[in-house]
């Protein structure tokens, strides 16, 4: 863990140091992605089965060894503890209505001049969810990509993830069952990207690829964008916890190794006016690593990428939070909104010392597929328009083109494209 | 011109290879490409000076060869001849109303059990604008890109664009100052691209890359997707135009060449159910092309990727055109409700026989920046939206807290991520 006080005189470089590193994948990968993706494309199944089979020790011969039925999801979701099922359903519909709010509303209207005007909204045909597997099985990143698709209307929703060894997890096909997917293929890794994107022999091409991976899926995502579309490119997770002096720290330090404990590449950062309390933090931190079942993951990021910054007053946080343009943003304070209201770049905000980023992890309602990297100072969370497209539309009748033709006509001769003229022309003659 | 009838016994065949065929940029781009942007990437200006010297015969030295200033565009603006400024302005204000239209609603609002939740939208802090110069300046490409960013509250706001061999374009500058352009450096392809996304000592680094451009410039954006937020890979234009045989087929044929006379690789279709006014609409074409002054580009378009689809029945037509998902899509008949109303895939519709497509290149308010090469299956012109992003946001009360938090302490844990469970079981104990 780095600890910077604003009032270093080397601050700014060291601070500068953290907004530049952007803890990703390496070249190599880049490489690699790449010759996996041209395999896929050129030898389709083949391809898969041998990737498969080196990368995730199963071999996909029969039909269940490539796919796992509707069935198959709803004997799991019965067979899953009650609480669990009970959880997700309650997951499910928070995640559901909140995404109902987002779907957008067309436009259609005639203007002043009589020009009809507008634009349409519909979902793409087919959507394909990537679901990671081995280190952890995440049923609610199952639920965060396959609700906000089918509530734009997706008829068609396909999910890979991989099976290592063979092994299936039962909640992610009980929460496969919740959310209604359509298809489900046991191939993970950049070789699930591209059977998506190009399609297969079994695996029928989809229109847009979302959901979380690691650093091979989101380079082939990467890779990949323009054949399909892609919700963001997906980095190591971020946490940055603002807070003054009276939270609990055991509270702070929970919310800080949340993060830590995704992989050793996440990020936790705590900026606080007290540096008393920031010792706290540090100490319950390390406190936990003796208990905590995942110590060996969080410690690691926490060495290698936690940071602590001492700021004169709180409101000198902001400005660096808008540089680091976290994915995760707590502002743990008893009146979360003067700050709230300043901040401009941050994936999702938690306000007040209630709110642990983990309650939007799974249940709160907004998506947990958030920008990474800084990308939060462009891009947003996943939403039900990752999984639609605008259609414009113009109608003109003849008085409405001869009220703004001619000056069409004039832009187009003076850019030389005389047929974009002729075909206004032609018509006003 | 291929000429293909579904009553043809290999009309699949053949449209299917249509369908499949991308015309994109040959993998040498992306090996050029990906050079270019590490040179910028570690040479900064001294790269761009090199490039900018090899490809547009331009040197940068003075102030004046690196950047354009506001008092020059001003000065352009009233330079240029007064039609054309007026022109300029109807089609700025058009443009400015229909993307105001767009801007999107912030949410805030406490649900069933108390916990507060919404989402707010905010502009990217600065924005690059690719405007081509080469072959054609477009000010039409500047308005376009410009006025939707301005409108969703960019303040920052950058125009590159090539000035080969010194050349300016007044009109483009003249569109820059109606626009509210803050900087234009005059440089162009996939060194622009990466000065915007990496910063240089003389070019600050931007969030977001916009602009059509060619080739090199598509696949920098592409390339560089990730680290700057950029619209969509841009590809070749086209035009579909779904046709009776009432129209004129003089009009129709300017409509085709319209696309056609942009680029060799642009690509104009027509379909419609009268074989006879398909052969009008070739004749004019072919006549179109002794006076024409862009015949030369427009007839190699024609000729490699021109299509005629005869149908049986008007409405045969929708499922090969969702297919296609063309970038431009006319309907020119009566009617052309029936039809739109049962398409899917479209970057821009055109109704009826007055509405040609190149109203919406200048003047009738909606983006002409759309999808290409069938991303309209996923993908939506350029808006405000490209220039925003949303942050979500989740505030508990303890009761909000204590009603939902057990649910997700459960999920947590079956996911083997006990930190994200303590986050929250510590608030509730």
């Amino acid at each position: 863990m780095l600890l910077l006080r604003t009032t270093d005189s080397d601050f700014e470089a060291k601070f500068a140091k953290v907004v530049r590193d952007r803890r990703e994948s390496d070249t190599q990968v880049g490489r690699d992605v790449s010759g996996i993706l041209n395999e896929v494309r050129e030898r389709g199944d083949k391809a898969l089965i041998d990737f498969t089979k080196r990368f995730d020790q199963h071999n996909l011969t029969s039909e269940d060894d490539w796919s796992i039925s509707k069935a198959d999801c709803e004997k799991a979701y019965h067979a899953i503890d009650a609480e669990l099922r009970e959880a997700l359903e309650t997951a499910a519909q928070r995640i559901r209505a909140y995404h109902e709010g987002q779907l957008p509303e067309d436009r259609d209207y005639i203007d002043d001049i009589g020009m009809r005007l507008g634009a349409r909204w519909t979902a793409v045909d087919a959507a394909g969810l990537y679901v990671p597997g081995g280190r952890a099985a995440y049923p609610s990143s199952l639920l965060m990509n396959a609700i906000p698709a089918k509530v734009a209307g997706v008829e068609r929703l396909v999910v890979t993830t991989p099976t290592p060894k063979g092994e299936v997890n039962d909640l992610v096909l009980a929460a496969a069952h919740v959310a209604g997917v359509d298809e489900i293929y046991r191939v993970g890794g950049a070789q699930a990207i591209a059977a998506l994107a190009y399609g297969t022999e079994r695996i029928e091409r989809v229109d847009v690829v979302t959901g979380p991976g690691n650093a091979w899926v989101a380079e082939a995502k990467r890779q990949l964008y323009g054949v399909v579309g892609i919700d963001m490119v997906a980095g190591p997770s971020e946490i940055l916890v603002i807070a003054d002096g009276q939270n609990d720290p055991e509270w702070i330090a929970a919310d800080l190794l949340s993060q830590a404990e995704h992989d050793p590449t996440s990020q936790s950062i705590l900026i606080t006016d007290d540096a008393g309390f920031a010792a706290q933090v540090s100490d319950a931190i390390d406190l936990a690593f003796m208990t905590l079942p995942t110590a060996k993951t969080a410690k690691a990021s926490w060495d290698a990428h936690g940071l602590v910054v001492i700021v004169d007053k709180l409101e000198d946080a902001i400005p660096l939070t808008d540089r680091l343009a976290a994915e995760h943003v707590e502002l743990a304070v008893d009146d979360a909104e003067p700050l709230f209201a300043k901040l401009r770049h941050a994936g999702s905000v938690f306000l007040g010392r209630n709110t642990p980023e983990a309650v939007g992890d799974y249940i709160a309602g907004p998506n947990h597929v958030l920008p990474t990297g800084r990308r939060a100072r462009f891009a947003s969370g996943l939403s039900v328009l990752d999984f639609m497209k605008r259609t414009s539309f113009i109608g003109a009748t003849d008085a409405a083109l001869r009220a703004i033709g001619p000056a069409a006509v004039r832009l187009a001769e003076a850019e030389g494209l005389p047929a974009h003229a002729l075909s206004i022309s032609k018509r006003l003659s």
